[in-house]
């Protein structure tokens, strides 16, 4: 199981009962959660995430529509007497924002908190079943965006196949990479009358905030799910661009160039009650596109 | 018109769709902020609260679920294009919390926040009309209720009686403290003959958290409406005790020590989904009480 919850899709002002940006990822057992703005606790009990299976938590950058709601949603893990070691990806000011603030409550949280400063482009986490990269995007202040993505052996097991050859477990990890097995007597058994192929790694990437650059077509390049912000309609491309925003055209066209499965978009400004022709005009151009509804699970395939 | 609106009566884990603390006093045309936990400003948007009459709001401690809201609120206002001052009356930490918040944001707000640090009891505002106070109550950390008091003359001027003695205007604003009146001929123009009692005085009381602590009653003594919180009910006298909250009992009996008109109880803790039991806890001591429903406006009378 891989996919995305879209728990807040708006940009800085709250409207329309839209909430600003929250999403979890959920990753086999795992759950991310990237951005917190405020109320995104309240949001999760909405949509029943548990927030106890939340390890990881990725924050693009420090406008507050993004983070505002995390020295709450922390408080409360604290207070429901979570133990388990909690991760925050973040740019380094945070660290001293949810300090100040844990002191002035004299909060003592009954988990360890570990920050880690987000100062640079690369892998935050190399684990052995997924990565999580990030990467920089052209904002008013220090952005990143982030990239997760599955790890997959490019050849599966075939369970039947491996007990007629009697193949050792020992040797499985290498089946999976591909590689045939010689047996004592040194017959050959080709890696493929053993495994299938593989369903392909997917993978998942977060814009986060940006104008329209086209840098960031490699960094998103083939990726499973694309999410994209629009926060504007394409009428208003100079405002976009003066504010560090996207429109529904640029995110389309990043989409179609970096050659992405599907496109989600969001961020929508609060000037807009419909988002209808966000969909219309974004789907011109990149068909496979849809609407990060809040509530909204999408399986990334 | 003088009357508070709940937006919030819960403790500090959200819970069964009830939200942290916050509250709308509305007195003339002016509007007070007290409190503002996480997601205050979607509760003002969902209640019709203008955002843009607030000029003063009062945080009565450093506990988040008293003032998470209140970052996202300032800013909130800010893109909207504020322009008038906003006050802001809180424990003296919370100032450098928005510094550094607004810094990592590069925020620069297009109104004048003027910052006044709660250090010691006594009044915050002397205003013409009102006068708004703050008192110690007894908590875990630094923590002040608020009491707000209409100013009234003693009495109101009768303008056709006026007319008929020729009095002048300089006079009236002693007439309405209940002197008499003498004319050049020296005829005393009796003071209740041209003025008639006005109503009296009424006045808002808000006790934030705090255990329960007799020195409470001299400070709310008379108010015509106080919020008193009630986190548990009373079987667990105890646990209230440990954690530095009320019960109903002790917020009844708070109550009717001070001989106030009306009782509202909140601050709910998110072990409780009904809240019958508080209603009638409170009312066998305090009859004249009601739950801190949100989106309930009370009249103060």
């Amino acid at each position: 199981m891989f996919g995305v919850t879209i728990l807040g899709n708006n940009s800085a002002l709250p409207a329309y009962d839209r909430h600003p940006t929250a999403q979890i990822v959920t990753l086999n057992e795992q759950l991310f959660l990237i951005d917190c703005g405020e109320g995104t606790q309240m949001q999760m009990a909405r949509y029943k995430i548990r927030r106890s299976k939340i390890n990881h938590i990725f924050i693009s950058h420090l406008h507050g529509d993004h983070y505002f709601g995390l020295v709450g949603l922390i408080t409360s893990m604290g207070l429901l007497g979570r133990e388990t070691d909690l991760h925050i990806y973040a740019p380094a000011a945070l660290e001293e924002i949810l300090h100040i603030q844990f002191k002035a409550a004299d909060t003592q949280l009954p988990f360890k908190l570990h920050f880690h400063a987000l100062t640079k482009e690369g892998i935050v986490i190399d684990h052995p079943k997924f990565s999580v990269e990030c990467f920089s995007t052209t904002h008013r202040i220090p952005c990143y965006g982030f990239v997760i993505r599955e790890k997959k052996a490019p050849r599966k097991l075939d369970k039947e196949k491996l007990l007629e050859y009697s193949i050792p477990s020992s040797f499985y990890d290498k089946l999976k990479m591909g590689e045939d097995y010689e047996t004592k007597e040194g017959q050959i058994i080709k890696n493929e009358w053993v495994t299938i192929l593989n369903k392909p790694a997917l993978s998942y990437a977060f814009c986060a905030d940006t104008s329209y650059n086209e840098s960031l077509i490699e960094k998103v390049k083939n990726v499973s799910l694309l999410y994209h912000e629009t926060t504007y309609l394409k009428d208003l491309t100079e405002r976009a661009a003066a504010r560090f925003h996207s429109t529904t055209e640029q995110a389309a066209t990043i989409a179609a160039k970096a050659n992405v499965y599907k496109l989600i978009i969001g961020h929508f400004s609060s000037k807009y009650e419909s988002l209808d022709a966000f969909l219309d005009e974004a789907r011109a151009i990149f068909s496979n596109t849809d609407l990060a509804i809040e509530g909204v699970s999408f399986e990334i395939e």
